[in-house]
């Protein structure tokens, strides 16, 4: 598509998609406004397939054996152990192979390899690269690196930099679409540090692709939304509002997704000047949400949703954090083009 | 059972048996006295038939079919290379595919996840926890964690903190009965030191299962048997002495079983202080010792039982440290309730 | 063979090949010596196989059934990230388990234990072991140690102090046979540190193997191959010659196999006072080269094969790093005793 990684950069988002997509489907996963709604239900779709299909042993040895002769490497400079994981079951669940490489002293790095050379030598071994990089960007220049050599193999962007991790946000749209039954005409609250979460970012942007949802973000006043996020959603037509007033806003709520204070990113401790308090579950704020309302976290939380409050069928954040696991399952079924079988297979009746 | 863990950590270990078992048999495998004398026979037959089928290919591969849809998760928040390994095998035996967290940095405790969290997440993921913590109670929280939660996944313990370490127990037992042909009426001696060493405390105990066990104690004077089990065999009828004179304990033993100083538990050099010389074995001493008898470690050693002795058949750490493996196997295949199918598997004749 | 390690280690190289065979073909893989002409042949003819049966997915199921019911152990205690990943790329192939010491704090060495027994307990629960150990002659005292024992299993030894990388050779010759269609006759020049290369040194000493080969030494003079191996040439007939002007043995080259300055072994920083600008590629000397020749480096790279030429159909990097894979999983199999069952399969015509 292009020469050189300086003019590929400098190409609009929206017009790399197809650069990232083979034989009509995905072929790399790198950011999130990858998923159309067209995207989105059938990555569900094939979740759910996926997911009931294993309650049985056949099922699960019949997924086991589509990807069995593929290695999946998973490249991981940040430590995640949840998203890590995540995508390993997901790897095991078709039948991968993994191999890892999590400590950067394991690497070539330290004798001077590039990071393009490091990839295409994963790619020499492998038949999927899942990766997490600190560096912003990374992901996609490695998916640009490979999709220009003779061994191109694809790449999942496990989150990358400050701001992508689509498959993070994918979970979290399966998880909705889960418990609610439909994302349409929902009405989602998101708080805490709406500022520097990139799940909550993602997870706004995907909510584009829905009708009728409403979005109301809770935050203190140093950690509000950003405002790249309002305008794309203002263009998009999806309403909002801002507020400092939870309780308000929980009590026609359909989802609460709660999140953690990412004090790591302060640059001169704002997070410690800042009250958190109105922005945390307790008792009380329970007992303001409807009997329908399910309340999510991506993880790891802290005190914004006390632990003795996990009885409470409505705190679903370990069954969302399962899902991811099934999300990312699908999303590598699809990016092998298994989609049609996996949906074929049928438990015996 | 309890509602807080508060209230659970009063009870007597004697009365939490039933909280780790589920369907007639073991379900969390944390301390040694969860063994009882059917359990072991059980265990140990079980350990032997699983040993003897995987001589052929196609026992092997029974075996391995067995948990295929099943994944592991070994948890070594402290470094043993021959426990992890050992426990990984098992779970290859069985046809586990195996997830490790070895190096706390790829932990989400780095983001400040409590460690109910970090289980209940590696629960969202796999089908077994095995873990071995630094923390005393760790392993045994976990267990308590996931036991009241609406995912629970077994947990093995493969050493918490100072006290417990069953697995190793049951591999020292199922050594005993193999090469002793039976544990009842043997005399064992146990060497080095018995105070802080968690194998012999544990071992001791096991031995109150047996008829008519004779236990010898040969340490340096700071490191003798703890007075607990001391109490406990005297409870049990179990008769033993102590002494420091290993040489006249050697000549009608059955086996013995020497361990290292455990230096690095040393509170201010007491191990540089102990003349450990009389406690070690040598080829004069192996001269004292019945042909009949053999000679066990934990492992690692150092000069207790010096490497040249090795080629002497009667010293058989590394076939102890392989039956490891063996009965670790056997418990996990008795965890999942595979035991009567694994038995009834016949090699064709 | 040998009652102990100082006698063995007085045997010369040449007499010890037989201790490291059984039942006439390799056991242990722990220099380029044992590497013989048919050896070579037929190691070769193995890997070619392996790799066009794999591009159906019946080869790859029949050949990751061949060992399905084996483990190996990776232990690595110096990183390499390439080297590591492509023998566990070969073990997946052959159906292998793979378990990793990668780290030493996991290992019980910080408990005090000896090289010996950390080897033995590998060997307890493993049916293979891949080492890379800084230590000179550490692989070749594992295999003596484990041929001795009651629980022998092979060693290859994947690199081994300064001199020793057996694998890297037998990929080297696997590559130019590839490309070249056959290594004799053939004039090959190397290029850069050949003083410090251990893959230059090994290389070299395989052409002694071929019938007509040429070689030619590139390399800055301080740097240039050390005597041992220009006598082994002159010793085998093997015509070569040194020189500082790469580009006048460039232009009749069939294989140019550059290297990166090892300056991680100065001993003052003398690769700083080279100037290695001669020794490198650039267009100008791609204009050069004959279009059959071929450039080989055994990665990682610096500055010597800018990434600007890799799109240069002659400069096959990344595909010779592929072909260590197929190369390890052909001498994986030949250990093993596999080599006729794989031949014997067909591709369904």
């Amino acid at each position: 598509m292009n020469a050189s990684w300086e003019t590929f950069t400098a190409v609009p988002p929206a017009d790399k998609l197809d650069f990232f997509r083979k034989d009509g489907r995905l072929y790399d996963c790198l950011f999130a406004q990858q998923f159309d709604r067209a995207l989105l239900d059938r990555l569900c779709a094939l979740a759910d397939h996926m997911r009931l299909i294993t309650k049985e042993r056949a099922g699960d040895d019949f997924l086991r054996g589509l990807l069995a002769d593929k290695r999946a490497m998973l490249y991981f400079s940040q430590p995640s152990t949840r998203t890590f994981l995540s995508h390993m079951s997901a790897c095991h669940i078709l039948g991968l192979r993994v191999m890892e490489t999590r400590d950067l002293k394991t690497s070539s790095e330290v004798k001077g390899e590039s990071l393009d050379d490091t990839i295409r030598t994963f790619a020499s071994y492998v038949d999927l690269i899942i990766m997490r990089h600190h560096g912003a960007g990374v992901a996609e220049r490695a998916a640009w690196v490979l999709n220009r050599s003779p061994r191109p193999v694809p790449v999942i962007n496990a989150g990358s930099g400050p701001d992508e991790h689509p498959t993070q946000a994918l979970l979290d749209v399966y998880s909705l679409q889960r418990y609610l039954g439909t994302v349409d005409g929902k009405h989602i609250v998101m708080v805490g540090d709406l500022k520097r979460g990139r799940t909550v970012r993602s997870l706004s942007q995907l909510m584009g692709n829905y009708k009728g949802v409403r979005l109301s973000f809770a935050a203190p006043d140093a950690f509000r939304m950003a405002p790249d996020i309002l305008e794309f959603l203002k263009r998009r037509g999806v309403p909002y509002r801002e507020t400092s007033d939870l309780d308000s806003a929980l009590s026609d709520a359909d989802a609460v997704y709660m999140t953690r204070i990412q004090d790591e990113h302060d640059k001169d401790g704002e997070s410690g000047r800042v009250d958190t308090g109105p922005f945390k579950l307790d008792r009380a704020r329970m007992a303001l949400l409807p009997e329908r309302t399910v309340v999510m976290h991506p993880l790891p939380r802290r005190e914004e949703i006390p632990a003795e409050l996990d009885d409470d069928p409505r705190i679903v954040i370990f069954r969302q954090e399962r899902n991811g696991m099934w999300a990312r399952a699908a999303l590598i079924a699809h990016i092998f083009g298994l989609e049609e079988r996996v949906l074929a297979y049928r438990r015996p009746s």
